[in-house]
């Protein structure tokens, strides 16, 4: 059998990103190679760094290159509220919606025992700790799928014995949102979570 | 100003690969991180090697890591016939469609003055030379466009004083195309290129 070309490597290699089929991964080696041979070996040296450097933040456990990430190290904002999330996608898109100026904790992924993550995978023991700091508020921003709800649950109960304002974010209809098309569940919850103009 | 974190730079590297906006460029930032280092590291490290020493092929100039291309150092080939495409692409294309046995030059773009591709950045001189080893049939597999049409004119120019079979490939209806829907260009090169059927 023949050796593989380092061409074909680079194909493949670029098929674990992710939504990146064969046609891509071909037109993105072809297209490094013959017009942004700078752009490639930026991207490769970067990434290296980025795959050796980057590690989770010691007090939020989201992704960080320093001990403490960039949010918890910033002092100006409000200590007594925090947020919890399941990953680092949905920490930037709250701070893009830029509504929020307290901390987060994230939990990297939810209660999922048949993937094998229990409460110690999502360090909620870390969380219960990281509550008794000077915290008075939680907001759980998970998402509402059965694993998130599960997972909520969980660490609702788990904080039970901290004296603590735990909220969780409205689920109801999204803005622009028309009525007819917004799925039942949706709109359920919707109705249930009313809230009342005066 | 804050410095920018590595986080930043990785999504800012991937944003060099063709098709690939802020969104995407995110995605495949997390991804890596959260899921697939070892994918990541492996892509830095082969990117890398790539960037740095895949160069061209001094008798085709298509791309390769080796002097001589692996198309080119295949004796199995037939010597007379050669097929002049206009990138890299073009070759892994009819090579995948596995009809052609011959050897090929690759031009590296198509003739435009407006981007400063003149006839030495197409090779011509080169080509004309590779034409006079063993060559006795070329085929033009350049594509329908102005500038190729305005390539494929200027190349068989060059090779005139040359005694070879020159062609162009079919211009045509393509596999499973409906008349009703191949614009008229296209039908008007099928009509005038008919084929005898006996």
């Amino acid at each position: 059998m023949k050796n593989q070309t380092l061409m074909d490597q680079l194909v493949e290699a670029f098929r674990c990103l992710p939504g990146v089929g064969p046609k891509s991964a071909q037109r993105m080696m072809l297209y490094l190679l013959e017009r942004d041979r700078e752009g490639g070996k930026r991207l490769a040296e970067v990434l290296a760094r980025a795959m050796a450097d980057i590690g989770n933040c010691s007090s939020c456990r989201n992704l960080s290159e320093s001990e403490l990430c960039d949010i918890c190290s910033d002092a100006g904002r409000d200590p007594g509220v925090l947020c919890v999330v399941e990953n680092p996608a949905d920490v930037l898109a709250i701070e893009h919606s830029g509504g929020y100026r307290g901390y987060y904790f994230v939990l990297m992924g939810t209660l999922s025992p048949i993937d094998g993550r229990g409460p110690e995978e999502i360090g909620v023991e870390q969380l219960v700790a990281r509550c008794q700091e000077a915290v008075s508020e939680v907001i759980l921003a998970v998402s509402s799928s059965v694993e998130g709800e599960a997972t909520a649950h969980y660490i609702a109960e788990a904080l039970t014995p901290l004296d603590l304002n735990l909220s969780r974010i409205a689920q109801g209809i999204p803005m622009g949102g028309e009525l007819e098309y917004v799925d039942g569940i949706t709109l359920t919850n919707a109705i249930e979570g009313r809230k009342s103009l005066r």
